[in-house]
């Protein structure tokens, strides 16, 4: 009778438990093959960092890529390795910095020695055109990479990766791209192509959506905008990309949090369910 | 010369534009083929319906279940009328009522009547159990149908579907049941079986993230928590589930939102992924 009892309980106990582990995620997801961050202009108007590090933290986005406005190009190493300590606190790492825009050499001199302070491998900047021989440079000369941010078809520098490529012609150089897949698709370019064709040359991503595949586009939340994000995101699986992806969001500079928040689930998802 | 012009013009504007266009999402997308909803619950402290409203616009989320605190079992047809003008200004639709707790034949009575002039067919409900043949008779009287909220293991009225199953018996006495997946997992049942092999009774759904799939688990952020989405969804698509997917959040009631907005994303790409 008591083995009875026993065998009707352990029964019970599978009955009840068994099923639901079978739908509870135990090992690795998707999304954690690739690194999900915010890129820092996001939250452009959030310059307390305790209050920028709790909203990341409040979504798990463990990285950050941080503007000056945090962290000035004149900080110490002692500020940096508190400001280092501060993002710890909320399980924040500040991968990277910038978009930095370098627009003599003088410039050059001052991002790279901030970089270096940093211990930055790798940095966003935005040099002149006629700088890109001095950059160079200054990566062998420091072993700090350079991924250049592009910016769509609005006239500014660097409209998309190819530009990036014709200005410096060697992918061994160091310096590569912060591929803005909004802007690209706003220039008319299929974002996955290009993550494939250009893979080498990628250094860090900035993801976001659009209203529509034109300069008139904008940005808006992931998934409500026109953006097919199955084929990028399995372009980023296809060459094993292993850097950052950042959402950037230029909506709502006053409230960006929900819309921010709304994204990187949306991204998570994406990851999930493309494994 | 001037026909080589026009076609380098014209290749040149394929190359610009057809890429991208091959990524731009114009038709139905996966998150089409169902309706994403917000259980009211979820803003339990936003009892002013202009800032609940204005929540769910900035996730061009369109269905909420509405709570006794926005809408009153007193409200007058006029009042009903109001408000859902008032929701429709947001691109909100109350698409029921509840949950609405019966513990008297009484409250039967007065919510049927709350039902019948807000012009539901179907509210969420949770009769005390000796008053499920009354609710039956009601059902039969007004063809308003009603959806029995489960509750999970925590002691409450009808834990999961079956008590729903059992104690109804009948499938088509227009009872069924509002399929909360958190408690449902927290139960030890494997939630996407529960919807294909209950199918016929699932009214509505509420989904959310949980922690553990046992008592101690409470609710997270959808992809943040231990469930396991994608066998879920598979299972709504396979039942060709026609309901809404409301998005109940117990966790955070002060400030929900960014953790409302986050979820409904990670639904969002749940949904475009699985097409």
């Amino acid at each position: 009778m008591k083995k009875l009892f026993q065998f009707m309980l352990m029964t019970l106990a599978f009955a009840v438990c068994a099923p639901a582990q079978a739908q509870q995620i135990t090992g690795p997801r998707g999304s954690d093959d690739m690194k999900i961050g915010v890129a820092g202009f996001s939250y452009r108007k959030y310059r307390n960092i305790d209050e920028a590090g709790a909203l990341l933290k409040s979504m798990e986005v463990k990285y950050l890529s941080v503007k000056d406005w945090w962290l000035p190009l004149t900080a110490t190493v002692e500020e940096m390795n508190a400001f280092k300590a501060k993002l710890a606190e909320y399980g924040v790492e500040g991968y990277t910095l910038g978009p930095i825009y370098m627009r003599s050499e003088a410039d050059v001199d001052k991002t790279f020695a901030y970089a270096q302070r940093y211990g930055a491998k790798m940095f966003i900047g935005v040099p002149n055109y006629e700088l890109i021989d001095y950059v160079k440079a200054k990566v062998k000369e420091t072993g700090i990479k350079v991924a250049i941010h592009t910016h769509g078809p609005d006239g500014a520098a660097f409209p998309d990766i190819r530009t990036v490529v014709e200005k410096v012609k060697d992918v061994n150089a160091g310096i590569g791209c912060c591929m803005d897949l909004g802007h690209t698709f706003r220039s008319g370019y299929n974002c996955a192509e290009d993550i494939v064709t250009y893979k080498d040359w990628i250094y860090d991503i900035h993801i976001k959506d659009e209203t529509a595949a034109s300069k008139e586009g904008t940005t808006w939340e992931m998934g409500r905008g026109v953006i097919d994000f199955r084929p990028i995101i399995q372009a980023l699986r296809q060459i094993n990309y292993k850097g950052v992806i950042s959402f950037e969001f230029e909506k709502n500079p006053d409230n960006p949090h929900p819309g921010v928040a709304e994204s990187i689930g949306y991204l998570r998802a994406a990851l999930d369910f493309t494994k």
